[in-house]
């Protein structure tokens, strides 16, 4: 398999969704679960609220990860939840050419992550952990961090 | 207070919304306490799917009672779930007219409930439970009993 | 009841929350009743997935109307859907003191409202119909003409 | 490939689902989004509600189309959304046999699609924007208009 | 293909899901369709709340099913819902290695399932029919049933 | 107004529940949002998903407090989130008598926390922080940490 560098434009046909229903793990357990699952490099987890028999509200957690990854995050899984089975299938990814600009507010730096096609920026992020850090450090809305970094890209 | 015979048109000002939100107790309890709560007399029982902090997952419970009724469904709320509050408020109920009608059906009577206004029939709806007996024992979809009650209503 | 003029920060102590449980009525009527109920008045109205009795999922319609409003709407609840009875209970709104500002943008001109605290613009948001129809003329993206006013304002 | 003619039963083996979560882009844009999909071809599009990490409430965007219709498809999402990433994997559909019936109602002509299972009817679907411009037109409500084509099936 | 006894850890690679969405089946259907779908052999079936387009508050229904079971379920959906159309996709179902244990409370005898890793026991879940049964009989809270299997296992 | 020690059960008529339904927030700040809520003194601060004209994909904020947090937990939601208006009405609370135990387990001390009725304990949550931190200092599941403390308490 052919390497690519993380940041160029490529089609990765290496990842796996994984799929569990839970109807008889605690709320309070998940958000500790996720937590595990994206320290051991889960590309993704997310959480949907589904509705199973005998009237119960349940929970229909999803993780993407590399087909390299699935057995260490199954073992999570198995040990955390309450299931006794686990589901997968293959999916494909495209990624766009992305890359990190760094950004000088009135605050400090900031990053922004940035989303390419054909050469040509079309979408711009700003690092969600630099704003906080701001919004926190000098008591301003977070809000108002995006507006200005907005106002600069 | 007035009382009026439950099939008249009536504004009932006696009504409660009582409120708990579970993100420790498991979904398979939860269906458990939907039906105690219906069996003590709940006018209505359902759950909403909320986030709450620390990344959980969590439901909502809802219910809409008599205020004479709360202390018996506060007490299966406190001894069925892990919640240590209850919290709630009054609310107004319009109840339209309405009246219980027999059709009659290839398949045998079902009751349709109508609900009236000036007088008039302006809503029907085919009881459940009478339907789903008919499709269970002549073997036909549900939907074709439906169907077949509003052809004939 | 002294009367406010409407862009003025004021607290509005004349505002309902109307609430139905919708589990016998199909999906696709429930678009129809959103658009009824805004034309005929309603200040918002917005659906909740909810999980009812019987193992049904099921909508939980609500809306918010100045209380002089609610006997219209009533009217239509009953009329466009299954529902044979309606609760109802009285909330207070804030509302920020707010104005409309004309932006002039490459594209033409864009409405902006802006909420103000103290006399100053503390939010601002594009009018999205005037957003969509510049991204339909120009056939650029919509987040292309929003950036481009969050830069001006 | 074997074309088939759109209305005969078939099992399509060239879709695929294409899926997208979404933390940062805002409900007012997911709307235009959803119509901008659909202009373009896709046969189906919808919103899943779902929890993301750090307490983040968000969107999973889901649509399905033919393999041909990707890459258009893909540029909307890349476009109009902040995502930089799209993942997808292809699924089979079986399609009943359909045909579109005209039913005459005291109001006017209204479209009927029905499926048919060995060459009976079993379902009925009146065109949703056949009975919504009666219902508009002659003020009266959407459920009367089906429940008048019900009586006519 | 390999037979497996049903309890020994083993990767079951004959599995399908199989989706429908629905936006005009009333929710009061929806849970009679689940029962139906559970007899038929489904493995599992759970409804998860959508958006479709034209404002429309939805449920996409999923089930789990081995491929020899497809037909028979796909007739279920067919007759008793409105879609025209199913899709599905296959998936890999990986199971842990489980044992029944029967665990003798003060109550009687309560089922425990318990899920084994490397010949360990690392999860135990209490039937729930049997816990229901007993919390019943006795009037008993069903959280008190749990409480004292947990301290006994 | 009578002050009850916060532990002995007791009726709470100084609560409101306050509401913002956002269509233009983005996700990412929610999860802030919510932190600030908390930190500045809000009982409780969830999110449901909700559908909102247009279709849009929204989320319902809700949040409880005392009357006397209303003023500076506007102000957060004023400043952090998109809306213009905020709406609030007052609610009942219900506390069960409460009460902390600390239990001693082989890894060390965790806080439990019971709630009493007629001086009778009738549930026992233990303490997630602490669970968490023993979880992750012995690399055990924290599923093992809850299962210690039920054999014990």
């Amino acid at each position: 398999m052919k390497k690519h560098p993380p940041d160029e434009q490529h089609t990765d046909t290496e990842m796996l969704k994984v799929e569990v229903n839970l109807d008889d793990t605690p709320g309070e357990w998940l958000g500790y679960v996720m937590d595990k699952l994206f320290e051991a490099g889960a590309n993704d987890v997310y959480y949907t609220p589904i509705y199973m028999k005998k009237n119960r509200p349940a929970v229909l957690l999803q993780l993407l990860c590399n087909k390299k990854q699935f057995d260490q995050l199954k073992e999570i899984l198995l040990a955390e939840t309450t299931t006794l089975g686990i589901r997968y299938y293959p999916l494909t990814v495209f990624r766009m050419e992305r890359q990190t600009r760094i950004v000088q507010t009135k605050w400090g730096e900031i990053s922004v992550k940035e989303g390419l096609q054909n050469g040509e920026v079309i979408k711009a992020s700003p690092e969600y952990e630099d704003c906080r850090k701001i919004a926190e450090k000098y008591q301003i809305p977070l809000k108002d961090v995006y507006s200005e970094i907005w106002r600069l890209v």
